[in-house]
């Protein structure tokens, strides 16, 4: 089992510590799974106070055996549930937060706000969550290396694809298939979204009108489903022969995430689909020649709707009517929806080290969702591809 | 597609609107996808304003089609994003929230909490969620029939489940292979947990000392997983003859989760582990006879204490070590985790419509996990066993 190593940890909580510093903050208190994650290597219930200066403490309540094996950090003390406070295990460490003092406020619950309001009364509470995703935007070669890894299985699983889809098929086996695929090559079972209210399935399997139901979540397709009560992803609909079958695919290895969409189809596309597919292909192709470091996350939005327009595909761009959405890629890690957002108003460069989903797609009532997306890390000199899969429409085999 | 009943949904209203009278409150906002589908039968982007009295206002962000479709709610707005305030919206319908108005503190993030601090300035917050969590607990004919078809689709998954595993195979595929049978008999690709940082893996396939390994998560078992960022479930061990497989499989139909545990064995248990198994079916065996409208769940949580410490295994009774919880069941309906909990200090007694999951099991360090878990309904006589299941141990047909 891969542990994140060490100077991983260092670096990060340094980072961290300079970060807290250049906006005034004392320190931060992190409570939620993913962030503790990516500072201490472990996600065992804990809370890590990280001080602007000196060591990070974490504070375990269950498992303590676990938390102790998993991180590498070395101030690691029992918080036990209603027998000692977090303010006194603090001040055993040296530590008494006040001042402005960070914590993640789009994901803490309200009750734990206003439970740490009670608690430590000479703190002023700050948003730490605008830091932190800025922080893990850029990537260490490690945890390239982990979003490698992952776009390694998902190329299997669409390859494999190719193979098990049959017409008459439901979605909802499909997806049942890319689960088994996935579970048995190593994906950890989880995907995580950081937006409130943003639930996902492992995959979407959207073949024909499916695949132009919007629902809430924030994405260009959703599909019917089987209940209103998830209202997304693969349902009982069967697969016919000269459709579409969109299928976006998303699997985890070590924590991080690798996030795909291919366009399958048994026997060949409507001509007005594939040219929609083939001008997916062409904004991956300029957004190859053109993203890099420097380069604004707006600027490319608006190549890319400049290209549907070409194409007069507008109206069909990422979405039809209420349902399109306003981004064509987003950052991937540890979460699949972090920064950056390549979208009109996100007004940052790329820089090296970021890793982004690129998804230019096209929404047709009636018919469906084609397009392509692939996982790009920004490089020193421009973006490599880091999906393995080609990026042509994937001809179902058992045709 | 299953839309849920325009009888379902008034009913509960109108018991949310009795509950808030009696409590003083003068309405409530929902924000919680689960929350909302209870009241309105969808989780399109919405908040819904339930007032003392009068009728509900679902404000809905996103996708407005959808929700208009799946909810029998008759007063649906839009609630356009950045153009108009929830506030407005709401004074159109008739409504100005002030005085106590309940919220999910429980479930909404801080700055949401923060956010609505600053909007509604005659409002003082309540919280919400012990209200909505009481009375979900007791679920309508409705409700307990889609429990129902969650079992058989457990059923037939811990059945096919017999054919598939083999000596030598990972936990991982069994897993995959499980996903494979519930998603193609319609499970809808989520479980949702309530409670805050509980994140769960479709399901638990923990062989050997795997099942022994305690995680964060509020369970007897977690299992080792593949890595520390999710650190719980299958992972790469490969299974082995006459040592325990402990499965827990938990899958949805229209929103509602069924959750049941088996153990199964490539050859025999050791003599130990198969007492214990007995154990917990003997445990299952006295709740059948004891447990029914106005019994407490804290007397039934002593109950099976009290075998478990007969048969000498009250050490590794729900856990050993710092791994152990201390409940045997818990409630079951929209999330997994719902009231009532049977432990010491839950001290509400039984009531018919309740559904529960109990769960008595047994963990050996270094050697593995076995029990029983199943699903009851409370009627007005006992229990009803919900499971559909055989409550022995499965023996594995590819021995």
């Amino acid at each position: 089992m891969e542990k994140v190593p060490r100077s991983e940890i260092r670096q990060r909580i340094e980072r961290l510590q300079s970060l807290l510093l250049s906006r005034g903050l004392s320190g931060a208190l992190i409570f939620q799974n993913v962030d503790l994650y990516y500072y201490t290597g472990t996600i065992q219930s804990s809370v890590l106070f990280v001080p602007g200066k000196g060591d990070a403490v974490l504070m375990v309540q269950k498992n303590w055996t676990r938390a102790r094996a998993e991180t590498s950090l070395e101030t690691v003390v029992p918080l036990p549930k209603g027998r000692r406070s977090m303010a006194d295990v603090l001040r055993d460490c040296g530590f008494e937060p006040k001042g402005k003092v960070g914590i993640e406020l789009d994901v803490i619950p309200a009750d734990l706000y206003l439970w740490l309001c009670t608690r430590f009364e000479r703190c002023a509470w700050e948003d730490l969550s605008p830091l932190i995703r800025l922080q893990r935007m850029r990537k260490s070669p490690y945890e390239v290396e982990r979003i490698r890894m992952a776009a390694g299985i998902l190329d299997k699983g669409f390859r494999a694809l190719c193979g098990i889809i049959r017409e008459g098929m439901t979605e909802l086996e499909v997806d049942g298939h890319m689960a088994l695929i996935a579970r048995r090559l190593g994906h950890m079972g989880i995907l995580r979204m950081r937006g409130w209210n943003q639930e996902m399935t492992y995959a979407h399997v959207l073949s024909g009108e499916s695949g132009a139901m919007s629902s809430f979540l924030n994405s260009a397709h959703a599909g019917k489903g089987t209940t209103p009560a998830m209202a997304q992803g693969a349902g009982f609909r069967r697969l016919r022969r000269n459709e579409p079958i969109g299928i976006d695919y998303a699997i985890g290895v070590d924590g991080y995430v690798g996030d795909q969409f291919r366009t399958f189809v048994i026997g060949a596309l409507p001509g007005p689909l594939q040219a929609a597919h083939d001008c997916s292909f062409e904004i991956h192709l300029r957004f190859q020649e053109t993203a890099g470091p420097g380069v604004h996350c707006d600027a490319l939005y608006a190549m890319a709707l400049k290209e549907a327009e070409r194409a007069g595909l507008q109206a069909h761009f990422m979405g039809y009517g209420e349902g399109q959405v306003h981004f064509i890629g987003h950052g991937i890690g540890l979460e699949i929806d972090e920064f950056p957002i390549v979208a009109p108003g996100f007004r940052k460069p790329l820089e090296p080290g970021m890793v982004l989903a690129l998804e230019p797609k096209f929404v047709f009532p009636g018919e469906g969702l084609v397009g392509l997306e692939d996982d790009y890390l920004v490089t020193p000199n421009g973006v490599e591809r880091i999906t393995l899969t080609d990026q042509t429409v994937m001809k179902v085999l058992c045709d």
